[in-house]
């Protein structure tokens, strides 16, 4: 909860079956101030219907009853299992007395929406030049291809940033971090990334504003990555030398989607073959396959597409560092992009072979 | 080998990565005459340049000497590590004397081309109202999207077919079999399917031929999909109501291809939202979220996008067979598709983290 209304902007999961809390986060946002942030976990409140609808507009108001706000200003989100009906009551009844409990600490909120994340995750920076901070508090997994454990990330700043701004800024931040993050190319249905700016330290400059919520949003996606499920390392994918900036993109996400990259990561076994067969099943990017080289943690592999004579115990050894990083040139051109993953583990299964009946 | 020179026709992978063999293939396959297909494993002789490429044409020389053909009749095909130099001196050696080694029994040659793949693959089928055969002999896991087990698909046939039929019996049969199959998104630089009509079985009716080649094709696309890597479970994904039928296929792949619903199945655990999830993340795609309907096994689970209250017990029991069909029905149109593909186990995680080593 902010202290007064901030302006506010908010970008929600492309899924074409959204759930009940982002089509109202979706109607909410349009007014661009917000005061009031309520999440629930364990039932996301999807594939539920109209009544599925009705329950999140009541959360909605249960909370700016309690908060003394109106319900237009108190964005909804519910992560947890889909299709199973919202217990609103239990919800209306525990927000009673719940402003008398808020505290000014981000892990406390960060701790309180989490699901499958093994620990809470909040961030803060100041604005450089300013008195302004910026605060992060996220949970789960991912944003345009995300776990079902569903990413949830609130930004919180006492910049003065008029909306339109705000908005702009985020997408912009989103298109580098969040939207470069993939734990397991799932999609969640109620993935949302929101930002409040109460405006209570003042104005900022833009462009120092503007790269410290980027810069930000790219740790906050490192700490989503590296806490996937199941992962034991943060995988960065870097793709240099393509024609253009989406080829770039199309590549890097190949590389930290396939399963066989990621279980090569996982192994630590330095089949580095696979690098080149994730960036040539990007059937439409178009690269120099005799131009292609390839490295890991600086340790070059693969070069004008051919497998280098390595020493296999030097990458072995650096394949096993918590933070891999892929490095790719397409040899074509000077666009680039980085995307963000995990390895793929045994620990993945096991969740999500069970994550309903847990 | 074929006791003729056989009429031909082949497909092979579109990673732009290809391997040495694939390069060579699509040159050879250009004279729509094949009489010997020759394939190594361990080594894909992939990414290794222009030597690799001179590799492959020697393993073709060889074998076409040893069996008193031209090279230009020889198919090569490698399966194996991408990027290690191939042994053509020991496999040059190894062809000497092979004609006389030579059997009538496709479970052989099916044996001999095995890598991770658990059993070997061969299916025999008359063409109905002839004298003619078909006969399968396989390995691996995909095809568009396989596994780098990689995926080898060899078919012959004795009934008298020309080459441009062939060509378009085997791309028509490929389009609604082997491109529908995917063990784990990732697409190998060696996949190939190929077929040999060497015209002794004479004349048979195209209808009829085309029926039976796609049959057996769909046939051994689901024993390939069971038998991927780790699998316990044969997944078909069956998409109805589709507006055209490139929409339904990729929602059908998005299915098979969903480590989320991969996971589900894997556990037996009904957390069928996820069919909606994996649905819905095809954003592309036209559907009517609120006139989606979805069943496992012919049990409903989703009607008008809401997940319905089903029998627990019932949809883990039949999750938990071998065989699990979900079925999506759009609700905006009539075209229909089918994607093959399986679990993902702990055994997948075992079996590729550690490939390179093994």
């Amino acid at each position: 909860m902010s202290e007064v209304d901030a302006n506010a902007a908010a970008v929600f999961t492309r899924n074409q079956f959204p759930g009940a809390p982002v089509v109202l986060g979706r109607e909410t946002i349009r007014g661009g101030v917000l005061r009031v942030i309520v999440a629930n976990s364990k039932y996301s409140n999807v594939a539920t219907g109209v009544e599925g609808l009705a329950f999140a507009r009541r959360m909605a108001a249960a909370a700016a009853k309690e908060l003394g706000t109106d319900a237009a200003r108190v964005l909804v989100s519910s992560t947890g299992v889909i299709g199973v009906r919202l217990p609103i009551e239990t919800i209306e009844a525990g927000l009673v007395g719940m402003s008398r409990e808020l505290v000014a600490d981000p892990l406390v909120g960060a701790d309180g929406i989490m699901t499958t994340d093994t620990y809470a995750k909040a961030l803060s920076a100041s604005v450089p030049g300013t008195g302004a901070t910026i605060t992060w508090v996220a949970k789960g997994s991912g944003m345009i291809e995300p776990n079902m454990a569903t990413m949830l990330v609130y930004i919180f700043t006492d910049a003065a940033v008029d909306a339109p701004s705000l908005d702009r800024a985020l997408r912009d931040a989103v298109h580098l971090s969040f939207n470069m993050l993939s734990v397991d190319t799932d999609t969640s249905t109620s993935d949302t990334c929101a930002i409040l700016a109460n405006g209570l330290a003042g104005a900022v400059d833009a462009i120092a504003f503007a790269e410290t919520l980027t810069a930000g949003c790219i740790r906050m996606t490192e700490m989503l990555a590296r806490d996937g499920e199941g992962a034991e390392h943060l995988i960065r994918a870097i793709v240099r030398g393509a024609a253009r900036e989406d080829d770039a993109r199309r590549v890097a996400k190949s590389l930290v989607n396939s399963p066989l990259v990621k279980t090569m990561v996982h192994g630590a076994d330095p089949n580095v073959g696979r690098l080149l067969m994730a960036v040539g099943k990007c059937f439409d990017v178009r690269l120099d396959p005799s131009g292609t080289d390839a490295s890991i943690n600086g340790h070059p592999v693969v070069r004008g597409g051919r497998r280098l004579d390595f020493d296999d115990a030097v990458v072995r050894a650096t394949l096993a560092a918590e933070q891999v990083n892929l490095e790719v040139s397409l040899g074509v051109g000077t666009a680039s992009a980085t995307a963000y993953g995990c390895d793929l583990t045994k620990g993945y299964i096991e969740e999500n072979a069970a994550y309903y009946s847990s």
